[in-house]
């Protein structure tokens, strides 16, 4: 028999997912701290829930994992976390608005495989309810911030509104009836680049040359904020997507107002953004670190009443933002653990004894491991240093008779001969206070 | 359109989410504290993984989903996560031995649903491979002790082996070919009750009357653990499973030698145990809190080499303890939040100061939030009240020209005026150190 994971699936041993473990506290401290709160979905939908017109539309559709239970009952599982939070929101209706949730969870998409592209993976998600002010938005882009500050890398967040790219798209004349799949189309700009999207612009949706030619130059306006909004400005007159675009530029810093971000999925009604990594390519991350958007009809629609949950969320891919913190810690040199564990007892020749002081330590909240293997002395510390743990202590029966252990520093090689009590209290005040 | 979640599935608001995030960083702290470092695997296995024989038998498949991806290949959801962590060990033979290692993730079984039996449903296990003996579960009793008592609750710490299980089915005559159905059989006491067994046995695999009135008369044998060990040792003499036992129980306090305890996986070969919570039917819980024992020879049946690879876990539900801390919590008449908020701000027609103050906040760690509605003070403060929020901090224009807050303690309904900055050093002592 063959031993093998599923294609497009990954394990994580503990060096990689004590980083993953990292990042997905750093993001749910910081979405708490705005006043998220925590919410479940289930991994299982109904497949009629994912498929609804109202979703995520036709691609993701395509990507979907299909399934059915004993039952026969049609199943898939969530490809994203925001239709299964639409459908808890239209089944909750006493819910207070706004609504503010986060779910940290996986998806699942049955694409091609490429580079950073899998089959099952992480989604961070917080999304904001019952508000169509301006004031989520910023919420959110501060979230984004927090975030990445507190991971330690530099980002590009991108933004863009869906109003303001349908008045561009429909400012060159094309058809309205076009606008999504034009949209759409403009989503792989990055992907393809210029020529071919012009060219899928005029092949498959009938877009003219001149047209299209037209609309490229629009969106790959070159120049900073301000020209950008000024140049927009005098293409499609008073806009309501531009409007908050002004509002929440002029309350949060730093945002690239970036005119060629489309953004997939059908069901974004405003806001749009995306967060790259500043020098990408130096980490070999182009992919986007996260994103998000305002999809104000969604929700509504899936209640009937299209007009009363205005929505919008951001979503960070806890994958990438693992992998830009290994690369980052490869580039800074920094010792990665393979361990949680902080302290690492080694018995010489009283292997209970030693056990009782691990015990101890535990007790007091030291993630303490000794070897139950009971290997000698040059194995286990060979191994501690291996694994980046910082403190050892030996276990001996000379200085156990005198209530004395031996602590090791491993950083700076330091040892010292001290009661098993004081080294209980070192150790407890330097590692959990 | 019928919005509905999958059969057997539930979602989880965040009055439920808080606590279930509670119960599992519990757990998680526990683990780490015992030197078990945390490992990810994949929801999708390729099915023939799962359906190994040296899986978990042809039970647990009959309730296993079962998918394709776009390349037909034959997938499955995993249904524990013992299975994949086995999996992960064969293919990943440098690891430094025992490997101690936790999992907190979704396993799904497509079963019957009875109350408290879900579709999807979480587990957090913590197993060790490479250590034969029995001070492996003395670490994970002891963990459990630890989870245990951090949740507050007492519970039953049931224990068996599966090596004096088959010593007593053996010692009634049984033939030894039947020994795997029969310990199925006797899996289902608790549930299906003493005659429903014997008559299995009888019907189902041909033991005779006689036999299985012994056997049940053995299995439900009354007595504290010394009397149970000296039955047992009459009956079956010297076993190295007892011998362990004796072991296990002379260095942990509080477990009961359960003689009736079978567990239905295949794949056990020594220590089993299950945990039940004291007065059960008080809280109308009497299923199991958590689970495990030894599986000496799975692993090593996958690579090919059946002696090297001894493991032995433990595995706790979450959704039941999250069950247990609510019913416990209703019992005491705690008061339950439902927001992870500790403090609110309510702005008395100074929105874009208010929103600032509520930065700062958040910028020293504090979970902070305000109506982004911009709702009255009535209502803002009943919602606080409500919600269970701690601090409500009033922002206003006279007191902002002083650059004061008035602070209120929703507990002991104390208010103070006070400055901005000594308010956010105040709640930041108070909550965050």
């Amino acid at each position: 028999m063959e031993l093998n994971r599923a294609k497009g699936t990954r394990d994580f041993l503990p060096e990689d997912k004590i980083v993953r473990n990292n990042v997905a506290d750093l993001i749910r401290c910081s979405f708490e701290k705005y006043g998220f709160n925590p919410l479940e979905t289930p991994i299982l939908e109904r497949f009629d829930v994912l498929s609804s017109k109202y979703a995520g539309g036709s691609e993701i559709m395509k990507e979907t994992f299909k399934l059915n239970d004993q039952g026969k009952r049609d199943l898939g599982l969530r490809y994203d976390l925001t239709v299964p939070f639409a459908r808890i929101i239209a089944m909750n209706k006493g819910l207070r608005m706004p609504f503010k949730r986060y779910a940290i969870g996986k998806v699942f998409r049955d694409g091609p495989l490429k580079l950073g592209r899998y089959r099952e993976f992480w989604q961070c998600d917080a999304d904001v309810v019952g508000c169509k002010d301006y004031v989520a938005e910023v919420e959110l882009m501060n979230i984004t911030k927090d975030v990445f500050e507190n991971i330690g890398v530099e980002v590009n967040i991108d933004v863009n509104d869906r109003r303001v790219l349908d008045a561009l798209v429909e400012s060159v004349g094309i058809d309205k009836k076009n606008l999504n799949k034009v949209i759409l189309v403009l989503d792989k700009l990055d992907k393809v680049g210029v020529e071919a999207v012009k060219k899928e612009l005029i092949d498959a949706i009938g877009v003219s040359v001149e047209d299209s030619n037209k609309l490229l130059e629009i969106v790959l306006f070159e120049g900073d904020n301000s020209e950008k909004f000024e140049f927009v400005e005098e293409i499609i007159g008073e806009n309501e997507g531009l409007e908050n675009l002004r509002k929440l530029f002029s309350e949060v810093d730093g945002l690239n107002f970036s005119l060629d971000l489309a953004r997939g999925l059908t069901y974004y009604t405003g806001t749009i953004y995306e967060f790259f990594l500043e020098n990408g390519k130096d980490y070999g991350i182009t992919s986007s670190l996260g994103s998000g958007g305002r999809y104000d009809k969604m929700i509504g629609d899936f209640i009937g009443d299209s007009n009363e949950y205005p929505a919008v969320g951001i979503s960070f891919g806890l994958d990438v933002l693992s992998d830009v913190l290994k690369i980052k810690a490869e580039k800074e040199n920094e010792v990665r653990s393979n361990t949680v564990v902080d302290v690492y007892v080694i018995s010489i020749g009283c292997f209970d004894e030693a056990r009782e002081i691990v015990e101890k330590f535990r007790g007091g909240g030291i993630k303490t491991d000794i070897d139950l293997l009971q290997r000698g002395i040059g194995k286990n510390l060979n191994y501690a240093s291996k694994a980046g743990i910082n403190y050892v202590v030996f276990v001996g029966k000379k200085e156990l008779a005198e209530k004395k252990v031996k602590l090791k520093n491993m950083v700076t090689g330091e040892e010292k001969l001290m009661t098993v009590n004081e080294c209980f209290k070192f150790l407890n005040e330097e590692l959990i206070h």
